[in-house]
C-alpha cells in the first residue's frame, strides 16, 4: 500500500488512558481506536496483524483436525438455563431482551451452543471424534476493561471444542491441540511457555495456559528449562527435599524480646537475622477447623496449594478473635505449644530446621533456637509460592522465573457440559455414553498485544516477521524525479515478487518518516534517497538492529527477498 | 477433507419451517443450523461457502482502493444520539444496557462509528479520498425473520464507506465501488442486474441495488438488454410515446349500464372488451388536494412515481366519503365531468385514446366511446408499473422482466451523516468543507443463499465453481482393497495439486452417496468403483450436466484439473 492512501492515524504523544506499552503503541501507531470502554475499532494496520495471527491459528487448528464453523454472538437464554450458567455467571454475561422481550445474552463463550449442535447430530461412536472451532467476536462485560486489546469487553477469540468417546480419546484431542498451540505461537515468532494450570472443580490433570513471556506480564511463572515443566508460581510444584531424620538441635530454646515488632521484615531487622531464619505462621479456618500453616520467613504460604493438599472446600484467614481463641497472638504466633489446639502443617522447607526463630505466642516475644521435632511437630507438604532459587518439582533442576501474558488456555472439560445438555452417543454395545469434551481458547487480539509487550523498544514496535502488518517499509526521501522513479520501480518490483510493502510516498521530512516507521515496526526498512541513489545505493535496515546496510540498487530486490526469507 | 471425519449433518426430509429453496437445501445439506429465530450456526460446509464469497469481496474491494478494518458490534448510544438515529430507528435496532446501565445498541450498520473515526483523523483535503470497509456480523431485530440466511437477525455483511472532498469525487468513489460489485458477483458465478434504486430523502441520482436473478426472488425487475438499464418495476422508467395531436373521436359518447360491476375484471367481462379498452381511475389525497390518476385497465397506477412527479410529501387513497365529496363513486369513477373538482393526471398510455370506456361517476353506469381531449383533459406522466411488453425509458427497447434477490446496495449518501457528526476538512483555501460520503453493502450469507435460489435442481444445490464448498466430490464405492488404494491415491494427488476435495470414504451405499453429493452440489463428481476400476476407468460427472464420462484412471487427475480450470 502507498502510505499516502492509507488510513494510518498516528499520534505523537501517548494517549492519557493507555497504561501498558502495547496499548500505547497500538494507539500511537494508528492500529486501534477506542469506541467505548473496552470496545475498539481495528484500523487497517492493526487489522492486518490480527488477520495474520488468525490465519496462522486457522492453518494449525485445521492441521490438527479442527473444522471451522461460525456460531452466533447473540445466544438464547434457554441454552444457558439448560447448562445452569444463566444463573451462575455473574454480570460479565451481558443479558438483553429482543423486541419480543425474549431473553438473550452476548456470548462470552460457546460451550452451550456447540454442545447442543453436536448433541443434535451425533448418535453413534462412529461419528466421533469431532473438533469444531471458530474465530469470532465475543463480549464479556468486564467491570474494569483496560489495557487496550489486552482486556477488552468486545474481543476476538479462537475457541475450539473437542468431542470424544472416552477419556483417553479426549486426552488425545487435548494433546493434538496442545501441539497445535505450540506451533501457532512459535509461528507467531513469540517466546512463550505452556504452563500447567488449575483444573478447578472439573478435575483431571489436563489444563494448560499459554503464556507469552514479557516483563510487563501480570502473571509470574516458574519454568524449568531441563524438563519443560512450567506453572504459575502459585501452582508450580516445588522439588521436595529427601525426607530425613531431623538433625540434632543446636541449642536450648530461649525467649527473646521483640517489642512492638509484628512483621517478618521488622522482626528480622530488629534481631539482625536473615528472613530465612524465622518461621512464618499463618492461621486459617479450613472447613471450620483452625490450621496453622508454617513456612520460612522468606517464603509465602500458598493458599491455593494449602486448600488442595487439605482437600478443603473452603478456606479463609482467622480473625483476630479466632487467633486469640487458639492461644495465639498476631505478630508473635508460632508452633511451640500449639499442638492439640490446631492442626499444624508446614512447607517442606521447614523440615529439619534446627535453629530458627519463631513467635512465642506472647505479645512482644519470640523464641530463638527453635528446632523442628523437638519444639513442635508438623505435617509437611509443598505449601509455598515458588521463588527464584526453587527447584522444579518434576526434575529437580533450578526454576527460572518469568513474567507472562496468558494468550491461550486449553482445558479438558470432561462431561460438565455434555452431562448438563445430555450430549450422549451409543457405543459399540449400543450402550448410551456421555461425550467427553475439551475446550481451547486463544485471544487473537491479545496475542497481537502480547507480541508488542515482548517486542518493542523506546522507538516503537518490533513485530515478529510473520505477524507484521507489512514485511517492508519502503521510505522514499524527497521528490527528486530519479528518486521517485526508482522508488516506484522498487515498490512494484517487490509487490510483483509477493512482498508486502508499506511504501511511504508522502511529502514528509526524513525524520518524521523514520520515526513513524520505527513506531509501526515492520521488520525491514528500505530507504531510497537522492544522495545514496546518485552513488547507486539504497539503504536497508532491520528494525531489530541498529546498523544500516548500503545495498547496490540493482541487487536491492533480491537482497530484500533473501532477508525476508530468513527472517 | 475426508467425509467420514467431517461434520456434515445432512437431513433426508425438508425441515418444516423452511419455506424457500435455499433455506431448505442449506439445512438439508448440513450447511446451517438454527439457534434461535433468525440466528444460525454456519457449519463447516456452509462456512466454507461464506468464506469464499467473503474472499472474493475482499479482493475486489481492496482492488477498488478499499481498506479493511473491523468496527465493533456493540455500539454506544451517544454516537446514535449524535446522528439522531437513536430516536428515528425503530425496534429493529436492538438496544441494551451494560452492567453500569449505560445505553448501547447492536450495530445494524456503521455510519456513526466510521464517520466519527474519520472525523477525528481527517483535517485536510490531502487526506481524502478514503474508503474503509469491514466484513462483520451485524444484528437487526427483524419482526419476522425468515428464509434462513435470506432474512436473518444476526447476519454477515460487507459494509464499505467512502469519504470524498466533493460531489464529483464522491461519484467517482461510487463508480469504483459499482465496478467492484460487478466484478464480485461475476466472479461468484451469478446472473445479476445492477438495478436503479430509490434515493429516498437523500436525493442525487446514485443508488443501485444488485439483484441476483432467480424465479423465487421477491423483487420484480424490468431490465433492458440493449442499454443495460434496469430497475424495480415500481421505479423503471418507461418509454414515453411521442407527443402527438389527439386523433379524432370515433363515435359519440354513450352511457351504458354496468349493473353491480365494480372491478375492471368484472366490468370488462360484462362488456366483453379487453382490459386495455377501459380507463382505470384511482383517487388520491396528495398533500391535502384530491387527485384522479388514470391509466389503462391492464396497467397499474404506480404510487411511487405519482408521488415523485407531483413532488408530493404525502400521498394516500381517498376514503369513500372523500370520493363522494368529489362527485365520484367507487366502481364507476371516471374523468368525464371531473375537471375543476380535482386535478387529473394520466399515464402516458392514456394519451390519444379516442375510443375507450370510463366510469360515468354514477352507480352502475359507464361511458362508451370516451375520447381523451374531447371528453376530458389531463396532464400526462410516466405513472404506471412496468409490465411485460413495456419499453425501456432510456433507449426504447423492449424490457425483459425478471425476479430478483437483492444482495447488494450502493448508495451516495451526500452529507447526511457527515453534517450531523460534523465531519469536515479544510480545502486548499483553508475553508471548512463537509465530507461527501457513500455507503456500500453486500449481504454475504444472503449472496450464498441467492446463489442457491438461482442454481439448483430437484436433487439439490448446483454451486458455481468459485464459491462451491469443494471443487470435487470424490466418491469411493465399496471397500475393495484396490478401490481404497486407488481412491486414496487420487485424493492425495488432487490435494497435492491444490484441488479442494470432499472425499467420501464412508461405508455407505452408492445411492446414498450420490444423493448426498447431489444435495451438497460440488461442481465435479469423481467416482471410483470396483467394476469400472477393473477396466481401468473412473467416472466423472458434472453436477450441472446429466452425462457421466468414463476417464482412464491414469488420466484422471489431469482431466479433473482441466475441468476445474475451465469451470
Amino acid at each position: 500500500m502507498r502510505h499516502s492512501q492509507m488510513f494510518i492515524p498516528t499520534m505523537k504523544d501517548d494517549p492519557a488512558d493507555a497504561q501498558v506499552i502495547s496499548h500505547r503503541l497500538m494507539m500511537r501507531a494508528g492500529m486501534i481506536r477506542k469506541v467505548a470502554a473496552g470496545i475498539y475499532n481495528y484500523l487497517p494496520l492493526g487489522w492486518r496483524v490480527v488477520q495474520k495471527v488468525a490465519t496462522i491459528i486457522r492453518e494449525e487448528i485445521n492441521r490438527a483436525g479442527g473444522q471451522e464453523i461460525l456460531m452466533p454472538m447473540v445466544q438464547p437464554a434457554e441454552l444457558w438455563q439448560e447448562s445452569g450458567r444463566w444463573y451462575e455467571y455473574g454480570p460479565d454475561l451481558l443479558r438483553l431482551k429482543d423486541r419480543k422481550q425474549a431473553d438473550f445474552c452476548l456470548g462470552p463463550t460457546h460451550e452451550e451452543v456447540v454442545t447442543t449442535l453436536v448433541r443434535d447430530h451425533v448418535k453413534s461412536y462412529r461419528q466421533l471424534p469431532i473438533t469444531l472451532y471458530q474465530v469470532q467476536t465475543k463480549f464479556r462485560d468486564e467491570i474494569r476493561p483496560r489495557f487496550g486489546l489486552m482486556r477488552g469487553r468486545e474481543f476476538i477469540m479462537k475457541d475450539a471444542y473437542s468431542f470424544s468417546r472416552d477419556v483417553p480419546a479426549a486426552y488425545q484431542a487435548y494433546e493434538a491441540m496442545e501441539e497445535a498451540y505450540q506451533r501457532i505461537f512459535t509461528r507467531c515468532g513469540l517466546k512463550f511457555r505452556a504452563v500447567e494450570a488449575d483444573t478447578g472443580s472439573i478435575g483431571g490433570n489436563r489444563s494448560h495456559e499459554f503464556q507469552v513471556l514479557a516483563e510487563t506480564g501480570e502473571d509470574l511463572i516458574a519454568s524449568c528449562d531441563s524438563c519443560g515443566y512450567a506453572a504459575n508460581v502459585e501452582l508450580a510444584r516445588i522439588f521436595a527435599p529427601e525426607k530425613s531424620e531431623s538433625p540434632a538441635p543446636v541449642a536450648a530454646r530461649e525467649k527473646v524480646a521483640t517489642p512492638g515488632k509484628k512483621t517478618i521484615a521488622d522482626i528480622t531487622q530488629y534481631l539482625k537475622i536473615p528472613e530465612s531464619k524465622i518461621l512464618k505462621a499463618v492461621m486459617y479456618m479450613v472447613d471450620d477447623k483452625p490450621v496453622m500453616a508454617l513456612c520460612l520467613g522468606h517464603h509465602d504460604v500458598n493458599e491455593f496449594k494449602l486448600k488442595k493438599v487439605l482437600e478443603a472446600k473452603q478456606i479463609r484467614m482467622l480473625t483476630s478473635a479466632e487467633i486469640a481463641a487458639c492461644g495465639q497472638i498476631e505478630g508473635s504466633s508460632g508452633p511451640v505449644g500449639a499442638e492439640g489446639k490446631m492442626r499444624i502443617v508446614s512447607d517442606f522447607a521447614v523440615r529439619g530446621q534446627n535453629d530458627v526463630f519463631a513467635g512465642a505466642s506472647e505479645d512482644g516475644f519470640h523464641f530463638a533456637h527453635v528446632a523442628e521435632g523437638r519444639d513442635f511437630k508438623s505435617e509437611f507438604f509443598d505449601l509455598r509460592v515458588a521463588k527464584d532459587g526453587d527447584r522444579c518439582g518434576k526434575c529437580g533442576s533450578l526454576f527460572k522465573l518469568h513474567r507472562g501474558i496468558e494468550v491461550g488456555h486449553i482445558f479438558y472439560l470432561g462431561t460438565k457440559y455434555s452431562k448438563a445438555l445430555k450430549a450422549t452417543f451409543l457405543d459399540e454395545n449400543a450402550k448410551e455414553q456421555t461425550i467427553e469434551m475439551g475446550c481451547y481458547g486463544i485471544g487473537v487480539g491479545r496475542t497481537a498485544a502480547a507480541a508488542i509487550e515482548q517486542n518493542h523498544d523506546a522507538n516503537g514496535i518490533i513485530w515478529p516477521a510473520s505477524i507484521a502488518p507489512f514485511q517492508v517499509s519502503l521510505v522514499r526521501l524527497g521528490d527528486d524525479e530519479n528518486v521517485v522513479q526508482e522508488a516506484d520501480r522498487v515498490y512494484s518490483d517487490l509487490l510483483g515478487h509477493g512482498v508486502e510493502v508499506l511504501y511511504d510516498d508522502r511529502d514528509e521530512r526524513a525524520g518524521v518518516k523514520f520515526a513513524e516507521h520505527d513506531l509501526i515496526g515492520c521488520p525491514v526498512r528500505v530507504t531510497i534517497g537522492g544522495r545514496s541513489l546518485k552513488e547507486g545505493f539504497a539503504e536497508v535496515k532491520l528494525r531489530r538492529e541498529a546498523d544500516v546496510k548500503r545495498v547496490l540498487i540493482g541487487d536491492l530486490v533480491n537482497y530484500v527477498r533473501e532477508l525476508i526469507l530468513h527472517s
